[in-house]
């Protein structure tokens, strides 16, 4: 807790003097009032983060953690688990989605080894991938807990480490993630910390059938009575029914919200680790910004929970940080809305009747 | 007619086997079966305009059509209409929402003066802004047609002329506007091409108050009714309740539909200038994307009778080609996601069990 706790205490509100500065701003541009709608809200939490009327958004980076999962040997997932390592490889390689969104965003992609099972030397000896190793897998949480207590621990500081080594080259962090069978662990999370019933926040993951679906909700109703995580205690609920990769992305989130940089949450997995940071820090929500919608089930609760609306809705399902990769570029229109536009004064336009 | 009949004649369908291919191999990359959603509904929409599995999409336009309305006079906008000059000169200067938003697409920003009511000769002299002036603004179509067909004809041209003239440097146009009142001829447009009562099809505009609303709402009524447009002919309702402007952007959609190449259609105005354009040649729309779901009310329903899904929501309400701006992002992500991701043999990845 030597990292952790320091991180948290470091999180303070946004700054409500800078966000005042910047809806005056906003006010007084060459445009009717507030016509830039949800992008202006963007603008007005980007000054509240920063504490500037010119955010820094250039530099970007998404962060995809990978790790494997004991749960997947109960057949939850359509994927052998081996798929792991061979999408570590291929993010190494940039032949993945992430690697061409985030081109498409400026992006750099960071692919941290928080737990795969398989052996990545070579990626991590030529400085490709950063290594946050904790264990080849979580255990199995339909049999036990996932972790130890002092895993979930180690898996959040990684994240916190990730960002704070990531801090003097990045602006604006995304989230992603990389994990065969993941979409369970984040549906017993949300399930728990959203008291939401299972059946609910249970989805057809990479494209499992109804009939795995039911089996799939089963392991996680099975995970949640054995485990009994304690909802109050976000580090119980990620040791008990949690994985290395979403421990994580929650640390990242902390770092970011610690190092006032705004930070975009991809999807579902990234939106469970998310749940996980409010639980340690309330007040990290305020760096948090949800980047999509995604097709998974669940994904609306855990962001209403989150009391986020996300910036796009375009039926992504892949997770590994693309839709945070494809929200970045609305993170930049709105910095350069408050950078960028003329005000009435300055550009000598008429302003509305009355 | 000698620029508008052979340019609908040139338009052809999407190309099925393009899409079909383009379809194959997105089924082959590594991720679960179309877990990028609507991205790759659009990179197949990509292939099949194009003609390719590398659809060009880094040069890209936003052109913004500028003129005046007659029916300003009717005290329909809550802005004087001298504000559509002094918008022209903010675009040229590069103050407005569009130059801030284009400038983060990688797009250029092509204005042009289809009409508007005032001395625009220094930036006309200067090559920074296009001429294809047509009058001082449209007649009020309150008390009779707002232009003559001949000049709809040349408006709808000019927009072709426009495409072409870019068409060596652009592979993806964007659409915008800009003429105070303009939200009132759409919304007759709206209501007439989609046989919808005008009320549903009338907002707040620049943010009118409920009051002036139901003000735009009988001169919008009484337009229809004093010119009973024939909703069978797209360039009777351009005449009669359209503007230069509008007219000008159904010219460019066209033209870039006769060219094969996408035209991101922006929001509310764009949306009514689309719906004459598919008047005039339906198979143009295979060629829209859309760019957003615009807060003014109507927009729903003009992009429902365009059948066409816009790609973002984020309560917009500007025009001029932002959202435009803003989705041509995405463009490219699909377009990416087609030439970049590796398949699962390319990668060496494992595939589904079954």
């Amino acid at each position: 807790m030597e990292i952790l706790e320091p991180t948290i205490a470091r999180i303070t509100p946004q700054d409500a003097a800078w966000r005042d500065r910047a809806t005056r701003r906003l006010e007084q541009l060459t445009m009717p009032h507030w016509a830039l709608g949800r992008l202006m809200d963007l603008a007005v939490d980007l000054a509240g983060m920063t504490w500037s009327l010119q955010p820094p958004v250039a530099r970007r980076a998404v962060v995809v953690m990978a790790a494997d999962h004991g749960v997947a040997q109960e057949g939850v997932s359509k994927y052998p688990q081996e798929v792991t390592l061979q999408m570590v490889r291929n993010f190494a390689a940039g032949g993945a989605g992430i690697n061409a969104l985030a081109g498409a965003a400026g992006a750099k992609v960071v692919v941290v080894d928080m737990g795969v099972a398989g052996n990545l030397k070579d990626l991590v000896d030529s400085g490709t991938i950063l290594c946050k190793h904790i264990a080849p897998g979580t255990s199995s949480m339909a049999r036990g807990p996932a972790m130890t207590r002092e895993q979930a621990v180690r898996a959040v500081e990684a994240g916190i480490e990730v960002a704070q080594a990531l801090a003097a080259s990045t602006d604006v962090f995304g989230t992603g993630d990389m994990g065969i069978a993941n979409t369970t662990p984040s549906s017993a999370i949300i399930a728990a910390l959203c008291r939401t019933p299972v059946e609910e926040v249970t989805g057809q993951g990479t494209g499992i059938d109804e009939e795995q679906r039911r089996h799939k909700i089963s392991v996680i109703k099975k995970a949640l009575a054995i485990n009994r995580p304690n909802i109050a205690d976000g580090l119980d609920v990620l040791a008990k029914v949690g994985g290395f990769e979403i421990g994580g992305i929650a640390g990242l989130i902390l770092g970011a919200a610690a190092l006032r940089k705004p930070v975009i949450v991809d999807g579902f997995i990234s939106t469970a680790a998310a749940l996980i940071a409010r639980s340690l820090a309330p007040v990290s929500c305020e760096y948090m910004i949800a980047a999509h919608r995604s097709a998974e089930q669940g994904h609306h609760a855990a962001l209403e929970h989150l009391n986020k609306q996300p910036l796009l809705n375009l039926g992504l399902r892949l997770g590994e940080g693309t839709g945070a990769a494809l929200a970045m570029h609305l993170v930049e229109g709105a910095a350069r809305i408050l950078t960028k536009v003329a005000t009435f004064e300055e550009a000598a336009v008429s302003k509305a009747d009355k």
